[in-house]
């Protein structure tokens, strides 16, 4: 079998999913520095698909490295399935909470709302920021797995 | 070449062309049916897209007709990886901007705002749902020309 770059067991895919967990961490890190997100649907939403993420990708990181360091994986399409879904899953719903965010961010930074001061909803916009580059790592991954998947 | 159902000059995938332009033209009517949208960022994001996505469903919907009715395309690589890129795009613009409305929808019907008298909220968030329903078919589509690519 010809090996994909980025697919599950490589080395590329090991480096997708480090980027996956810091980028979502520095989300959730820059969302609950202030503790008063949860007075928006769309922050709360953020931070459940961030705890929601985060294990998947350390988890997803641990097999990769099992795999680059110690013995390639055999790969069965009924596993590829599962991690291609939960990828795919994953991607659209922080996708979906980063796009959330920052327009409820903008929103909240045009009207000038008390509810924002200082630097607070700048915040918020890194943390979209940081949502976005989770999600397009996430799609990646999901993307060099789904390659493989009609070949096996 | 076995054929996927769905994929590019299937009536699957007519009747998936079919239902994106439905439901991108009800989420622009709902969205445009007054005109004061434009004065969120999210909503002028969602009519930016779902201008988009209508030519191009509707494109791609008469080639399916007529693959359908006259005669089977023949697929050519190149061209199905412009049509998969183009449907991949605007499904994630799409998801993207029917977050977007969705949470403003939210923000601006929770905290009872005065731009959002009557029932004109309640039509923002028809308007997401039917950009909601708009990128499920559109990402079956790409799915499911995504799925024969490797075989050309």
């Amino acid at each position: 079998m010809d090996e994909v770059p980025g697919s599950l067991g490589t080395s590329a895919s090991l480096a997708l999913r480090l980027g996956q967990t810091i980028f979502s961490c520095a989300s959730l890190f820059f969302m609950c520095l202030d503790v008063n997100f949860y007075g928006y649907t769309a922050f709360c939403f953020l931070v459940t698909i961030m705890g929601l993420m985060i294990p998947w990708s350390v988890t997803m990181g641990l097999v990769d490295a099992y795999s680059v360091f110690v013995k390639f994986p055999t790969r069965q399409p009924g596993v590829m399935i599962i991690i291609i879904v939960g990828d795919w899953v994953l991607s659209f719903l922080t996708l979906g909470a980063a796009c959330s965010t920052a327009s409820v961010a903008q929103l909240l930074i045009e009207a000038r709302s008390p509810l924002c001061p200082g630097k607070i909803c700048s915040r918020y916009s890194a943390s979209a920021a940081m949502a976005f580059l989770s999600w397009f790592l996430s799609f990646a991954s999901s993307l060099f797995n789904f390659w493989i998947l009609p070949k096996l």
